[in-house]
């Protein structure tokens, strides 16, 4: 058996999503491959084009539904332990029709995870004469409340992904490209304990200012910004994620000053977090501080997202987010500026919501960092 | 500009989409991130719980609606090239009532693509007040039938795989893990000019019986049966798709004689492909030599599946797809025997269809390899 957690930690999440999906008013729910699904089981994966789905009743057992050539790897997880029901079907056969089996008798209310493609959507609701719903107040109940084993999961993410920051400063410098660069964070993701590389952003000059830039044969240059934004995930599937913001050489003292400006915006986010307080609470006061700073324009994406068996869940941290932070959710905080053309900066940290306040999990130091040496 | 053709390869293939939609009945697609998105507009990448999406309208100009951190990314495409109209949004604003705006006036019937994840299908369904559609019909026709160009790159990737699979008896030997080989495939599938490894199996003695088996750090030991089955995108995003057995030293005679069988219904099958002839026959032509063979329950998947822009797509090999072949599609021919427990055997191939027959784009020597020299 290869899941991260002992069987009862999967039956009583399984338990758990059933009685959500009881109090939802929700005859059943399908569960495809992706984090839903690990989480729930310790299934690993994504969807294919031939349909595995776990179908979760309000009353009576679970059932998966999965391709007969998929079954030993899904007997290996959670499957296998719990004992659950499974169905398997070969090419040529109906899957969605074992769906149908594995439901309750006409189900009026039937919702579907987020991660479950059209492909497989449209014909489970038309095979059930239903129109889907999203599971997603159900399943993200139980994902968005992180077990002090999970935390611990996204402690030891956090400080692998720390390690690697502590040493960016020595692979970052002028001369190098971006990519030469991000080939070796990749392999130093790797080594410091993560089992998988999810993403390397090394953003130099005014690649740094489009938020998305990812990598390229840009030669990095003397006096320059560097966003780098990396994460993975470590052997158990929770992943880490965190970005700071260097300079090779000396910085410009304007853009040294801004960068201060950032690092406040995104204490005080930080500082804002407790129990109680609302996600788009938390987002405003990051906002505030570069507003005040007149940077408001510059920062252009929400201050963060949720993170555990997947790189972004809920919560989000977003405008227009009225949904109360509680213990145990664990999200990004992670304000950056941007001035296109010119240059870009970001700062973000993992933190979990503790009873008062909340723990942060990356610690490697905050401020615009020197690199090149 | 980054796209893998000129900008009116693609203007041609949203107009035909378009065309399609039309004859289709619909009013209007959404088409997300995934394979159709790369195929109409070169625009990568997966889906994200930030909308991007591609409305194609029946009658009148598509419209795409991305975030705004994404858009110079996007705009780095045919959507810049093509000069699409382009619907920006950030968050905390909502991109389900800029799908509906660019949608004509109550539209009644809404395809969706096959890689829309259920959290952005089902949104947009509610909002447009629609039970959504698969448009499937609609964005296969395109993406099933390659032109010259595609099928050129469908050959280069044929090429750098069969090189791959060449050198494959060189790094398979008695005493290696299938971990330890993996890796090196991974890195020869790069240097044969791949730009991704999408998957490396090596699946050794008994996991060789699990179609699904990846790869694990079962050591591979002298006289066993060694399925390898390897593939990756070429830099224009078309993939390869190769299926070759070996053994390490002397294989079983009886094994011998049984892959033998094999290496005879994957020709029967290769030799059934012509236009007109439907997917379900050729499936059939190396299902009935391996029923003659005794093999017949030892085959537990479908004989294929299409391949371009994405590894798995239509048309399937499959028993029950009444699809009749056409001249310019592109697909998988592996069959496969399955012994659980003892050992397994994959032989595959690429066929591109002509008007006579097929192009086979694997020529790798197909019967049991020997490794380990």
């Amino acid at each position: 058996m290869t899941t991260p957690f002992p069987a009862d930690v999967y039956a009583a999440r399984l338990d758990r999503a059933r009685a959500l999906t009881l109090e939802a008013g929700l005859d059943a729910i399908v569960v495809g491959p992706g984090p839903d699904l690990a989480y729930l089981l310790g299934v690993e994966g994504d969807t294919i084009e031939r349909l595995t789905a776990l179908v979760i009743r309000a009353v009576g057992e679970p059932t998966v539904v999965v391709p007969r050539m998929e079954l030993a790897k899904v007997r290996d997880t959670a499957v296998g332990t719990l004992g659950l029901a499974v169905s398997d079907w070969v090419d040529g056969e109906d899957p969605y029709a074992l769906v149908a089996a594995a439901m309750p008798a006409a189900p009026a209310r039937v919702g579907v995870s987020d991660a479950l493609p059209a492909l497989h959507v449209i014909p489970i609701a038309d095979r059930l004469g239903v129109r889907a719903e999203l599971a997603t107040p159900v399943l993200r109940e139980g994902r968005m409340i992180k077990d002090a084993a999970e935390i611990a999961e996204l402690r030891r993410a956090g400080a692998a992904i720390d390690a690697v920051h502590r040493r960016v400063p020595g692979l970052l410098r002028a001369g190098r490209t971006e990519r030469e660069v991000a080939a070796d964070i990749a392999a130093a993701i790797v080594e410091e304990g993560h089992r998988t590389v999810e993403f390397v952003i090394v953003g130099s000059g005014p690649n740094g200012a489009d938020p998305h830039h990812e990598v390229s044969d840009r030669v990095i240059r003397d006096g320059e910004i560097v966003v780098v934004d990396i994460g993975g995930a470590v052997p158990a599937g929770y992943n880490s994620d965190s970005t700071r913001t260097y300079v090779v050489g000396a910085p410009d003292p304007e853009a040294a000053r801004r960068i201060a400006a950032l690092v406040q915006a995104q204490q005080a986010a930080v500082d804002a977090v407790r129990p109680g307080v609302t996600a788009e609470e938390v987002d405003a006061a990051a906002r505030t501080v570069l507003a005040e700073a007149g940077l408001g324009e510059a920062f252009l994406h929400r201050t963060g997202h949720g993170i555990g068996v997947s790189v972004h869940e809920e919560p989000y941290i977003a405008p227009g987010n009225a949904l109360p932070l509680r213990e145990g959710m664990a999200f990004s905080i992670e304000p950056g500026i941007y001035f296109p053309g010119e240059w870009g900066s970001r700062i973000e940290d993992i933190v979990v919501v503790t009873a008062d306040g909340c723990e942060r999990l990356n610690l490697a130091p905050h401020g615009l960092t020197p690199a090149g040496a």
